[in-house]
């Protein structure tokens, strides 16, 4: 190391350090060392692209540990190229850090970003790295590519459809209550599963992607089951119902919900479960699809005319919901 | 006005209220309702990819107009853009915004961005609107497409080359510190130039393409002429020498040096420029290019072999600088 990097590195030190190792495999990128970077989408496919932003304290906790941060962003990006049924590719990222993020923060930051782009197959392609007076604050840009006829929409479902969701539900917000101390009626392990989801997301890219073509709607559920799918269903000009009783619940959130029934509200309309949500006609294999590739695919509910969403329990009555959506302003 | 939307927004009624008329003329943006947008470059050519982020504190002043800051934030970035000879076609972005900033400022800097797109052709592709218990931070992805073998990067200086700048040097600097109370020795006008070059950089978009594959190295000054130009070697692998006496000034710079010869290290080294700093070898007509565009163009030095940038007086001694370069940090 010369001499001039020892001691705290200013950006450009931080970014030949510890980023650009991770721009290393992606010609396009540039070394990180020019004012852009080039992409170039797969003969034929279209290029996908989401931009999602976290911010300390509003969506990760302070103290939280740097890599799991970088995974969670990461993961927030790339499940959202999931729900276009689209494999990512790349990502370009801006990182605004408070003074108190020193070179070993930003190191294991990228020790988690190195982690996910080994299991996602992604690079980090460029950005910027400025600092803040305020809250850590990261933004990333994800690209994807997929045949452009295989692209799954918000708007595509359709009267008959059957709704689907992909792993368990509910356990995002779940694990937000136990990570801040709540949930203490749960033992540890259950409060440790819950935690676990909650900050590290499993975004759902191959079933995504083997719904490429098949799938009639889908989106991820990042901002609560309830409130998506009433996105969902008016941007596609249709109605949705959910039988409570049919959601797929993980023994953790099972136990919560066995110990106080009022957490059904937290299950349905919590964030950050990252699962996919999606309505496929009757006649598709989804069972098949969800077994070969080893995901739980659990149909929750129909599409019908009409609009909005409605809960239903076992006897067909539908339920209150006091809470449309989990918001995280 | 419907009745649900009196009174203050939630995200997604600012998003369709405010954002979604900014993406109505790029389908790709799929109406800002999905989980992605789509992007394909024009056959034979390549998506040219940059970020840039912004903090209130930082990189603008707390109470500035909020249309002026989101012009500044997307001519950050399409300024980038320039530097590489691409012409800019889209950008995401994603804003924390704190609960201070109402429907009204989030009115205004939708209309910035809605001029700006008139000016520089570019639509509002997608993003994610937070909220933060900090300052303002904003950042944006932009996307502009070139061919291939016209793109200018940052490591083509050769020994012989003549280095360039387009416009005016030092403005930026020196109206940060007129807008912060400072350079009140200067007359009023001086000052309002000034601070307006600080405000609202002028991305050189039309000089960036025409010098595709003309220039041999190119880069925006963002950081500061000596020591953005210090990159631009150090990638070159080369020696670069500014004369100082052949920075093209401002008239209001020009005056503020004159009261204060000490404004020279800000001229040099202050940042928030974005005029494009570029070689060319002797025989590339630039002025020609220039005076076709109705750019000022101006040769400021030459590169030889060597590494690291010297600054000579109209003698050709060396002037010694204590500043390297500017650090938002």
């Amino acid at each position: 190391m010369p001499a001039d990097t020892i001691g705290p590195l200013d950006e450009f030190g931080r970014i030949r350090q510890y980023l650009a190792p991770l721009a290393a495999a992606a010609p396009g990128a540039l070394g990180l060392t020019d004012d852009a970077a080039l992409i170039q989408p797969p003969p034929g496919q279209i290029l996908v692209v989401t931009a999602d932003a976290l911010v300390e304290g509003v969506h990760f906790l302070p103290g939280d540990p740097p890599d799991l941060i970088a995974r969670k962003l990461l993961r927030c990006n790339l499940s959202d190229l999931a729900a276009m049924a689209a494999t990512p590719d790349a990502y370009v990222m801006t990182m605004a850090l408070p003074k108190r993020c020193d070179d070993r923060w930003v190191e294991r930051f990228a020790s988690g970003l190195a982690l996910d782009q080994a299991e996602f197959g992604v690079t980090l392609l460029g950005g910027d790295s400025v600092s803040t007076p305020g809250p850590i604050t990261l933004s990333v840009t994800a690209f994807g590519h997929a045949l452009p006829d295989r692209i799954i929409r918000r708007g595509g479902a359709r009267p008959g459809d059957l709704l689907y969701v992909s792993g368990t539900i509910g356990d995002g917000a779940l694990g937000l209550l136990a990570a801040t101390g709540q949930l203490f009626e749960l033992d540890a392990e259950d409060r440790r599963f819950l935690e676990d989801r909650y900050r590290l997301p499993r975004p759902r890219l191959a079933l995504g992607a083997a719904l490429g073509g098949i799938a009639g709607a889908m989106m991820d559920i990042s901002d609560g089951l309830v409130g998506d799918l009433d996105h969902l269903a008016s941007v596609s000009q249709v109605a949705a119902t959910i039988d409570a009783a049919s959601l797929p619940l993980s023994a953790a959130a099972a136990s919560a919900l066995a110990l106080d029934p009022d957490h059904l509200a937290t299950i349905l309309t919590g964030g950050d479960d990252y699962e996919l949500l999606f309505t496929a006609p009757p006649q598709a294999d989804i069972a098949a699809i969800g077994a070969t590739l080893g995901v739980l695919v659990t149909p929750i509910g129909r599409i019908s005319e009409g609009a909005g969403v409605t809960i239903v329990d076992r006897d067909g009555a539908a339920l209150p919901l006091a809470r449309r959506g989990y918001r995280h302003a």
